[in-house]
């Protein structure tokens, strides 16, 4: 087993990459980027003069067309890894990222009668404009009868997510939705285009598309409701075999070696998602210990033996992470963005001088000041809803809060306050799950945060009394992916029959981790107590001045 | 008359100014600053390695001789004017500024023997080392049943005032107490020193040291309720003759007249606070117009046909600040000190670059910037509490909130939130006076930030809904001083009988003035009311997470 090998592509919102990794022990043996030519497409179509509106987020498909063509005959070439001993590829991306094609695949942006339709590329994850129909769905489907179906995702869908996405394209383009044979993930179209088979995967139909095991997607009495002409876009556009994670989608055509210089018939594993490829990726393949993915936003996923309804999630899937398991996700939508907006926005001219001076950046320069500070000593406490609460309140019009200012409050007690807020959403977040009965006892990190921030890591553990440990991997997506395809080769070919094995023998935990310092959770808990207090006060309805505030804020931009 | 001047001589935190004016029509003929050699006097006593404990804010009276016998031969000078054309003398003084002296005005820090001691020394209106006295104050006269007179101050006694900081002398130096003849504002001692006699003002013995004119000072039961041994503190320390303003205090003296190069005899007015002497330099002799010097904090001064108990109020003293009238005095303990505290600690690299590189200052490009946002744009609310609140909730331990933050939220929407907040924090106070019964129909400003910042002048009157004008002097205290030496000398040697006659020539406003915008007042309404019930909140007991953050950073920094 020692001489085989598998390649993870990860597909990000700016580039893709490909790794190859040893399956024996997942180290990473090479790895290489290629950027999308088109990137994010959010001003106007290319080779068009055609402006898109704000809050519009495409891409083209050939730019991951060009990943496979690109980045795995140059990893390839980097390892000097024979392809005879790649055993398996797996895919993550992100998600909900979708497009329209035709039964046999072919993206309608390809077609020359549809390339000036913005709605015939792909709606990157991040593309906001079917807010409309999010709020349409989430009220008429809640009217009809279906409010335990959105229960299971915080009591709202997203207007990043398939649905909402799909009947924009209804609403705003028919005839592109009347031409698409197909309505699909990005993820499994990339290895529709890999195997030439058309395979959906259980996270994208279980987090974004409303998709469960029992119950499969929602009924055509649900579509109905929101709009008759959506009544049979399952039948129409879908496909109901769902292949649970790590299965083998198919073996590599011979189109797609020919692109990629690797074998024919090479494993190909069902599409995964980038962060739900993350878990087993940071050694979780059971319930009990969180992963959370800490970057511009934070992403909290966990395992649980039993389906439960928690408030305020992202979403519970069976089998949405782990075969066999129930796959819990929650999330915070400003972490590492909050502190760029500070750095960007109010960071004090000596404190921009000292980092350059010191060759260092501003955000160092932040935190060795800010890790002079007792918890409590800045007097400061903020509510970190710079952009809004996903978990649990899953609300995007609430705003950030800050308290405690006076005239000897620095910059640093601000960082750190905003640091903390982002650490009692956490907790906070953890202590629902607990209540409803998931548990959680341990928390594992990754993303870019958990490498650049130690006094985050610190408080983290501080504030929610559990150790923190860190996934090894740098390239956590990339690695998951590959491990997903050891398991789609299965151990006959030299990989693994589960990912929980595959996991065992790829992942692992750094040796340096973070454990609570009893004196200062003790402090926290006092001042989690009072975030707690306004958490609900300005949350739950008591005064709801930052609704109040943003819709008069819209308001008054749309006259001016 | 054309041929009469007066002088005024406005004694602050750092120096001393003289003008001479015209009594005829309150033109500044010249003026004329001297430095105290000894400044604020907080770290060590001059000649003395003796270090000062935080809080603590002494004077050296010398100084304000020295002001006497530099700055009036100077201003004389650089005049031209004869001497024999002075009328009248004014002065106006910070306060509470106090000093313990002997029985013929020497203060005791003149004297060898005392010279090493602290206590000897003026205690300087922001000396705060009286908290602990403030505190049993406030605790023990409530007890002993005069709340009423509390109330007549908001509630509360500020560690800043006469009774405190006489009664910290006490408990710290029992020994300069017991050889302290008197205990008098420096305000009076400098009019003692002008004429020979002691005189003490209505304005401070009402303002300060609890005085009315009905009830006289507060009786012994009320000090020994304090402590025993400050019983007699009135009769044994202090003179019951209380003179009002522009009354004749004396004479100037042969000693005085060789100081300053005036003529013995001149007339010298009872001492006046620098605050106080504002309102009929800014015009105001009559009810219903509003004074508001506008600085590092904001001080409101509006005047009443009858007393008046009106809650969170710094005091209210009939003849107080025009003789016949009920004088009421609000306050806001942070209003420039918040534009200064942003930028200071949040003003961005970028922002601080374009005002060096166009040579204007950062307050400008801020103010720019934020001019161009409509009211509620930012939409951002900010309470006012950097340094706590004096009025109408008088509570040091309240701190600053800003509410409404997002991704997109930019320094100049911050800088505009806290502009807002004070305005709000003034709306707030006139609608309490308002609704017991003292009116207010017009704001007239004056102080340093009128001159500075016209959108703040804007956007208080569109917050208030009312006219705002700004007075025309810019030496407005010097003015009021001066107005207070021609009533001093009266009609018949050339000046005037009566403030009010003395402020109608004297005294005028500039033309151009600020009339609320109807669009944006109805705006502010809305935002006023988000801001009254979050002012009530964290205010009036609620939710007290601001006292508790604050007792909380306390014990941290005590441990630390």
């Amino acid at each position: 087993m020692s001489k085989k090998y598998a390649i993870g592509v990860d597909f990000g919102t700016e580039s893709g990459r490909a790794s190859i990794v040893r399956v024996a022990d997942g180290r990473e043996v090479a790895t290489y980027v290629h950027p999308y030519a088109n990137g994010v497409i959010d001003e106007h179509l290319p080779g068009s003069d055609m402006e898109l509106e704000p809050d519009w987020a495409l891409q083209d498909p050939n730019d991951y067309l060009e990943v496979l063509k690109t980045a795995i005959p140059a990893v390839l070439a980097r390892s000097g890894v024979d392809p005879a001993d790649i055993i398996g590829i797996g895919i993550d991306f992100t998600a909900c990222t979708m497009l329209p094609t035709t039964a046999d695949g072919a993206p309608l942006c390809f077609l020359p009668q549809w390339r000036e339709n913005p709605h015939a590329w792909v709606k990157l994850w991040k593309h906001h404009a079917a807010q409309p129909e999010a709020n349409a769905l989430n009220e008429r489907a809640r009217e009809a009868g279906f409010g335990d179906l959105l229960d299971r995702y915080g009591g709202k869908i997203s207007s990043e997510w398939f649905i909402p996405k799909a009947w924009q394209i209804l609403n705003e383009a028919p005839e592109v939705y009347e031409a698409a044979d197909r309505l699909i993930e990005a993820a499994d179209w990339v290895v529709w285009q890999l195997t030439g088979r058309e395979t959906r995967n259980a996270t994208t139909a279980g987090y974004k598309a409303m998709w469960s095991k029992s119950e499969g997607f929602p009924p055509p009495a649900f579509f109905r409701a929101l709009d008759p002409r959506l009544e049979n876009i399952v039948d129409e556009k879908m496909s109901r075999e769902i292949l649970p994670l790590g299965a083998k989608a198919g073996g590599l055509s011979e189109e797609a070696a020919a692109w990629t210089g690797l074998l024919p018939g090479t494993a190909v594993a069902v599409a995964n998602v980038d962060a739900h490829v993350a878990v087993p990726a940071a050694t979780v393949t059971e319930p009990g210990r969180m992963v959370i993915i800490m970057g511009t936003s934070n992403c909290h996923m966990v395992l649980g033996q039993e389906f439960k309804t928690v408030p305020g999630m992202c979403g519970v899937v069976e089998d949405g992470i782990i075969p066999g398991l129930a796959g819990f996700e929650a999330g915070q939508s400003c972490v590492g963005d909050h502190f760029a907006w500070f750095v960007e926005n109010a960071l004090p001219a000596d404190y921009r001088r000292e980092a350059e001076e010191r060759g260092v950046t501003a955000h160092q320069v932040l935190e060795e000041k800010a890790a002079k500070l007792m918890p409590g000593e800045s007097g400061l406490l903020a509510l970190d809803w710079w952009n809004g609460n996903r978990s649990v309140l899953v609300d995007v019009d609430l705003t950030g809060m800050l308290l405690g200012a006076t005239l000897a409050t620095k910059a640093e007690d601000i960082y750190r306050a905003l640091i903390e807020a982002t650490a009692y959403g956490t907790r906070l977040i953890i202590e629902t799950f607990i209540e409803y009965g998931v548990e959680v006892n341990e928390i594992i990190a990754t993303g870019g945060l958990p490498n650049r921030n130690k006094l985050l890591m610190q408080i983290y553990s501080d504030v929610t009394g559990l150790p923190i440990y860190v996934a090894e991997a740098e390239q956590i997506g990339a690695l998951g992916a590959a491990m997903h395809g050891a398991v789609a080769a299965g151990a006959a070919a030299g990989g693994y029959n589960a990912i929980q094995e595959a996991s065992r023998h790829m992942a692992r935990l750094r040796e340096e981790h973070y454990e609570p310092n009893p004196e200062h959770h003790a402090i926290y808990d006092q001042l989690y107590a009072e975030y707690v207090i306004l958490h609900d006060y300005f949350g739950r309805g008591e005064n709801d001045v930052m609704k109040r505030l943003k819709a008069l804020r819209t308001d008054i931009k749309r006259k001016k």
